[in-house]
């Protein structure tokens, strides 16, 4: 026995050795601008480690997230899919606590949750700011029986959650229903109408669930875009800006975890998927605003103005016009500076209309912007 | 109860939601061929899961094995060093367990084994074509105390390797000692004579220890350049070809386990490092000389050869000249073709003598290719 | 003088300054395997230079064409179309009297060639294997006047060419066409039915216009895919296999500008476009076949065989099944190794069939492979 | 001749066809900060066309210079080597004619230059801010023979453009005397004594001259870092921060030719090359403090500090220690955050001393931060 504690003392310089190929020693901000009265910070609520059904130890969400750029992460492991238990015995506390270090380390705010996974309907759901997740482990306790258990024992967890003050959203809404199939049901209703879940994860991995604006709009529930990444995550390049994670931006007063629970609270969030923005107008259109810096033209040649407009997002943007007179459509890409030749009056004045196509404000609605000083 | 298996049946559908951002659908091979009479199997030797101190299940590793181009891997998670045994209590034979099926999905060879891990000296070792790992946790098993107890149980390790006819390599000799001191010991020459090892890690991560060649000459040791990577690997791509896994290369009469462990015993291996061949002349040779396709002179003017030599490896060779009528450098970029001027007599041939300073062959000692004739 | 001598004769130093920013010492090949009987060789013929309204020197569409990998290429400055001869007095001998000793080094075959420019109709069309491009600078020459004249001119530098044995086609037959107008006039039917023209440009630049493979097919015109580049080329990258100058493939029995007329006679051409495709099944499917190495299932589970499928070519296939028992859809990406899983019988034995959709056959067809039996 | 006006009024639409391959339609600004009182423009003044021995068209340049980031160029063909006069007649006025109206939609500021080129020495100089270069064409103006007459008319050449109001600078000092020869010799004495040369290009292409910073710093001679591009230039990327052109960085009151001049007179610039920075210390040192942003510490754990530090410009800076409790060493990756961890005492403060080895300020001194407090 003494051996082994020798040994063990001399083991911690082992650690020294994970100075290893992934090793990431720098981080890509994403350039998503701040808006007016807001920071922007780019979040992820849902991912999984090797403590339910994903491939990596906790740490790992947390360097991955300090790596690419993000402000705010949530680990969600599965409260009922413990596919791994035969290996790792199901603690549910262990994800937050072993990842909690590290993200102190990078900065990363961490989110207490956890994943309430029922087969569909009623389907998925994740918990932000629980204090308690065990109390969100239901499975038996309901002396109903058959599906009249299951669904009490499904709203036991969400009331659990709620007795917690946790925010609850309603996780890839479709993704049992992809071929045409019913999504909503009445567990769903009545789950909504409760108030026992606020909002909704539009978008899922690669998957965006356009019907979900839809009820966000008409029930005021708070949009959301995560990864639910169970395996490692490739680091983000920048060299195709369609390939990156969800990420839910949270437009909050500052970078503190309450400040971010306010902002939810408040449905202050957008989403950010392959090279789109989704969200409500208000924000979409101060983000465009933020991220792009148009000069005064460097010449005008017969009504014709010259300009140079930089765009500092990590996001290209794609204009038709609608009005006036700018050309006929304007791609400003990320991260660059393009020159737009724009027709202006005799004063050299010019306005201009467009419609932003991938900046989604509905099912089938996008940003539109209208009446235009470029200068 | 019933709940619960009910529940766990409609979840055998989440592992679909794992189709992730980080899927890797396609394998990107290593350019490096074949040679005469063998197969350049592409190997990794040395690498940790959760179940010891790595961060990823053991699937992971042959997933990025797999996308990464390799064809063998050994996962050898340290037998005494557990940090993680309070989430995931010690079990040595699940991480082969594990990964096994997916290797066979894949097509990767997986080498059962583990890293015997003591202070330095004597440092640590990795047993290949182990069959009972369990046979190796030799803590405590001593009747003596201190320093040879635990000499007596290091050595208990490894004799019981050899009765499984395993074979074992020194991992990283100089981990501990980079700072120039002393690297071996008494120990080592014990265990070397005695036959326990027969292996020497030259390259392990990032660093290279360059008297391990020299004590692979002397002792005739099979070398080994190994990733040990412990966080997720990000996916190799072709940007920059220094930054890789280290690769032992084995050349073996074909693609089985029975094929590798054959080459290994038979010394039949070389190192990718960087952008370095490592290991003897007859091998890297054989690579060389299967990486170019040299054309006829397209142009011949005033005694000079137009030639263009194209490079089909992953491999940028760089020359300088020792003898004859060629460029005083050249460098041959991987994956390319390149235009060479070579001096010709009046019968329009060349003799050419280069050293290639980038196929490393001893501790100062590279590749030298002499009296070539190169059409 | 004798200074001016004396300063030229030091001044010839300075074109060792020329090793630029801008100097390519490597190419990278364009990997599109030979076929059972041809090499297939890369060819562009189309390009331009400041000797018409080009912005390069010559040299520099040899340097452009031997980086990225080409094998032959035209250099086809308008005969007409002048803009810079304030600076730069017509001269039509000039384009490839420069740059022929360029290629010569570099091994690129050189086609003396020039674009006869008229408006539409009748529109453009390019000269290959030109011995006199004078002959055809026939303005002024014809004793009509108005559009007679300009007819007959035309109809004088066509046959011009052909009394040279020119072969003449087509280019970019929609050019001024785009958004929907007449293509196809009464002079093109006078002049393919006369065998003035005998090939067709269905790929240009950017563009690929559909309905001239009908047309090829109709009156067995040889099809070409060229760049018509003016401005310089950026070099060719892997990081996006659709961004590459459209590429003339030419199945020839070997590299010599006479097999290259031989199989431009004979319509053994394909073009490379984007990531298609286009051309005859018989070649665009001897290079499908050319280009993947399907090895035997290395693992068979419950009638579902694994199995590696190697793409060595620059194309990613995209297959959508049309009979047997394969995946419903399967891409096999460029330069990688895919693993698909097949359903076998209980021989192990599997039958497929699949339409290609990015090899591109006619109007609306693409190549299909039926009853394949994969090993 | 009726017919050929009919001709060319319709090719004006060929223009049309140049949407090439190769057109670049953003801009990829080059993040080196203002600093405080100065814009920082990034100007490249030594590049050649078709007019001398450069391979591109005049327009060619403003378009590289354009999509690469830069706002000011001299287009400097040599004055006296004109190897294309039998296709390009000598017309040393008509690179920047054809250049500007370019330029001016680009907002690309071009400033009239031409080089002097003499055999070494002295050597070649390019004089900026002409306004008649034909002035400088002295060739066979000299009454003297031999090597008198070249000294005369070289020095005819010099006071003619110093008669313009022209600002020249000596280019590549070493071109020639890369093997160790001298380089400085007594002509140059003289034409720098006498104030006809004020400048000195201590970078040139892939070449940094060491000792021109020691002249720089004895003479008070203003430092120019270009590219000296004959070649078209393959376009920046963000791939390797080593590779672009060398950019002279001018620290302007504003983007006006005339602010430009006035700086250049002052000496205020500094070179950007590979991923250096050269010039005087407080240029440089101000560039570093705009590129860092520094957070205050997010966790500080035994005293010591998590700082996390955004380095927002394209130059990746190398630190090492001379005092303070910073660590050892630091890189601080282009355009990416890393985090350092710093003592701090027990009020949390720190003080950091660092050389930046990549930050040249002399031939063997870089620049020096001490008594630093970074929060």
């Amino acid at each position: 026995m003494k051996t082994r504690t020798h040994l063990l003392a001399s083991l911690t310089l082992i650690v020294l050795l994970a100075i290893a190929l992934s090793a990431s020693a720098q981080r890509l901000e994403i350039n998503i601008p701040d808006i007016p009265g807001y920071t922007t910070l780019k979040c992820d609520f849902h991912m999984h480690t090797v403590f339910s059904d994903g491939s990596v130890w906790p740490t790992v969400r947390v360097d991955e997230a300090w790596r690419d750029g993000l402000d705010v992460i949530a680990i969600s492991d599965h409260v009922e899919y413990q596919p791994h238990k035969g290996d790792i015995p199901t603690n549910h506390k262990r994800p937050y606590e072993i990842a909690l270090g590290k993200a102190r380390e990078c900065g990363i705010l961490l989110v207490r949750a956890a994943e309430i996974t029922r087969d569909t309907p009623p389907g998925h759901y994740n918990a932000l700011f629980l204090t308690d997740i065990d109390a969100l482990d239901t499975a038996g306790k309901s002396s109903l029986t058959g599906d009249a258990a299951k669904e009490e024992e499904f709203l036991m967890q969400l009331r659990a959650a709620k007795a917690q003050n946790a925010f609850v959203f309603w996780n890839h809404p479709d993704w049992k229903a992809r071929n045409g199939q019913r999504v909503w049901f009445d567990i769903h209703t009545k789950i909504f109408d409760e108030g026992l879940v606020n909002g909704i994860e539009a978008v899922n991995g690669r998957t965006f669930h356009v019907d979900s604006l839809k009820w966000a709009n008409e029930r005021n529930l708070t949009l959301f875009g995560n990864s639910d990444i169970h395996a490692p995550m490739n680091p983000r390049t920048l060299d195709d800006d369609a390939v990156h994670r969800p990420v839910t931006l949270v437009f909050a007063y500052e970078k503190t975890l309450e400040s971010v629970r306010k902002a939810i609270d408040a449905g202050r969030t957008a989403i950010w998927f392959e090279n789109k923005l989704i969200g409500r107008s208000e924000y979409l259109e101060a983000i465009l605003q933020a991220s792009l810096k148009v000069a005064p033209p460097h010449m005008t040649y017969r009504n014709t103005a010259y300009v140079s407009v930089q765009n500092i997002s990590d996001i290209t943007y794609e204009l038709v016009k609608t009005s006036g007179t700018g050309p006929a459509t304007a791609t400003l890409p990320a991260r660059a500076t393009t020159i737009v030749r724009i027709g202006v009056n005799n004063e050299g004045k010019a306005t201009l209309g467009y419609k932003v196509t991938n900046l989604i404000t509905g099912p089938d609605a996008c940003l539109t912007i209208e009446d235009v000083s470029p200068w």
